[in-house]
């Protein structure tokens, strides 16, 4: 019999951990090393409901197991008192296609995996001496993107801003408490951006929020909010000023990323993918004085790096 | 806790009936007649284990859940002891995107709604009185198109016949039985072809079997067995030769079915969606000498409606 893991039995088991990065890591070289089968995203619009479902996979070769990812958004759902967010992710053997185990994770896994995508770019591409963490936004992912940069960054202090002031302020209690540094709740997202050496953009605006004359040398941004045709973190300005541009799937990010409104060919050519640089084909950030970016629109190898990373935390 | 029902639950009480094949045919309607969102097949291969897994989806405006399906088939899983095919059929609901059921069928019920499809095809494009039915293929779906045949039409006899003769042999055997009608096994293919008022084509073949001289009036085939781009069933006269050329979805048939080595622009034009005919915006068959044709590769509208409705008959 198939078994279905819930979200509470993962809670307990599966944290946000340097050996999770790793694994999140490998993925990244794995998706410009190996011939990695990833279709195109399958989108179904449920307008009735202003709901929608997203289907991700990818295989890694040599990977046992691969996942197929259901991720719902119905976004008047907490309207009715639930979640907007469901799904499932479904591990299933490369070599019978059998399904091994499926995880109801209401998106903790999406969570554990995107925030680990996060430090994976901080590792590469900020400068190593980075102490000072800047997030924007104030949900929970903006959580576990502060908590993954500890993980791989000397953080001591941290800056925060959101648009709502009491969100921001309980983002400071939360995590000064589970993290054990210093955060300061900002007034504006640029007070955020000048006082930090790594920035990470969680938010789902469709409004530019960073502006090109914020930024100051050595600063490292990953924009990991932008996922869609209508998002956008980043004024067009401020990908122009950064020495290098990195991002996790250069078509991906040219649809759905920061790269979607930007048509400079020479950009586009120099961009990065962070596999490259993980799997040591190439040098993202050479000197402490560069600025560096790192976009994040999310892929399926990520899935099956996680899922198949809890199957056997789980001892499976 | 989400639910999980495999195989053998659902084979006591899911039977192919007339009430699933009206399912099945209000599914049809819909997909012409209701703003269906189809999206193309997502496909993962798994090369390195003669693997691959399809991901279909439907959701019909006015239903309250819709389907994911994977199915999965990996062909050198016999050696190993175990079925090719795998997969699950995943129930979502239309307003909120929570998971509603999960069946492990392995296959059942995507058998029961490619039957079920059948039968809306013979009710809808072969004539009234067709008494003998003619099924090449002797595996699984042969035999289910057979009974599907005896829900609509009021047959007497079948003609069979496989590459193997001892299939042949048990699908008499084993359908006579059943369905207490008289059964023959044919030499060959044209045999079956030219003794028969319907006939359906099972197979997995990529060389076509029937050939357009062995057409005679009144006579609709129904062909099934195609649904991917090396298969074809039907020579490229025969298609040429039916009076009336009907298929699930066009794009379909031109792409994985009977229409993809057809470069005829007027039959192209004058094909026949079976929805068009089930919603009566159309008409198929206008006489008992017509030859017609039914190309069927499969649709995620069947896949929601079968899916829907083994919710409602388990009690969900």
């Amino acid at each position: 019999m198939i078994q279905v893991i819930d979200r509470k039995a993962l809670e307990e088991k599966i944290p946000l951990s340097r050996e999770l990065v790793k694994e999140i890591e490998h993925a990244f070289t794995a998706l410009v090393t190996e011939e990695v089968t990833m279709p195109e995203i399958m989108r179904i619009d449920i307008p009735e409901f202003n709901g929608e479902v997203d289907i991700k996979s990818a295989y890694i070769p040599g990977y046992d197991s691969f996942c197929v990812k259901l991720s719902s958004g119905f976004f008047d759902n907490p309207e009715k008192g639930l979640p907007s967010a469901n799904g499932l992710m479904i591990l299933i053997s490369s070599e019978t296609g059998e399904v091994k185990q499926i995880f109801a994770d209401q998106g903790l896994l999406t969570d554990l995996r995107t925030a680990a995508a996060g430090a994976v770019a901080a590792k590469h591409v900020s400068r190593e001496n980075s102490e000072r963490a800047g997030i924007l936004g104030t949900g929970a992912q903006a959580r576990y993107q502060l908590e993954a940069l500890t993980l791989v960054r000397p953080i001591k202090t941290a800056y925060v801003w959101g648009r709502t002031p009491e969100k921001a302020t309980a983002f400071q209690k939360e995590m000064e408490e589970k993290l054990g540094i210093s955060i300061t709740v900002g007034d504006t997202a640029e007070e955020v951006v000048r006082n930090s050496d790594i920035v990470v953009t969680t938010t789902p605006s469709s409004e530019p929020i960073v502006q090109a004359d914020w930024l100051h040398p050595g600063l490292h941004i990953t924009a990991m909010g932008s996922d869609a045709e209508h998002k956008q973190e980043l004024s067009g300005g401020v990908i122009q000023k950064a020495d290098v541009f990195t991002c996790d799937v250069l078509h991906q990010s040219r649809r759905l990323g920061e790269l979607r409104t930007c048509n400079d060919a020479k950009i586009i050519e120099n961009t990065i993918e962070l596999g490259e640089v993980t799997g040591n084909q190439t040098v993202s950030r050479t000197s402490d004085n560069q600025i560096t970016i790192t976009d994040l629109s999310g892929t399926g190898v990520q899935d099956t790096a996680i899922a198949r990373y809890t199957f056997q935390i789980l001892g499976g």
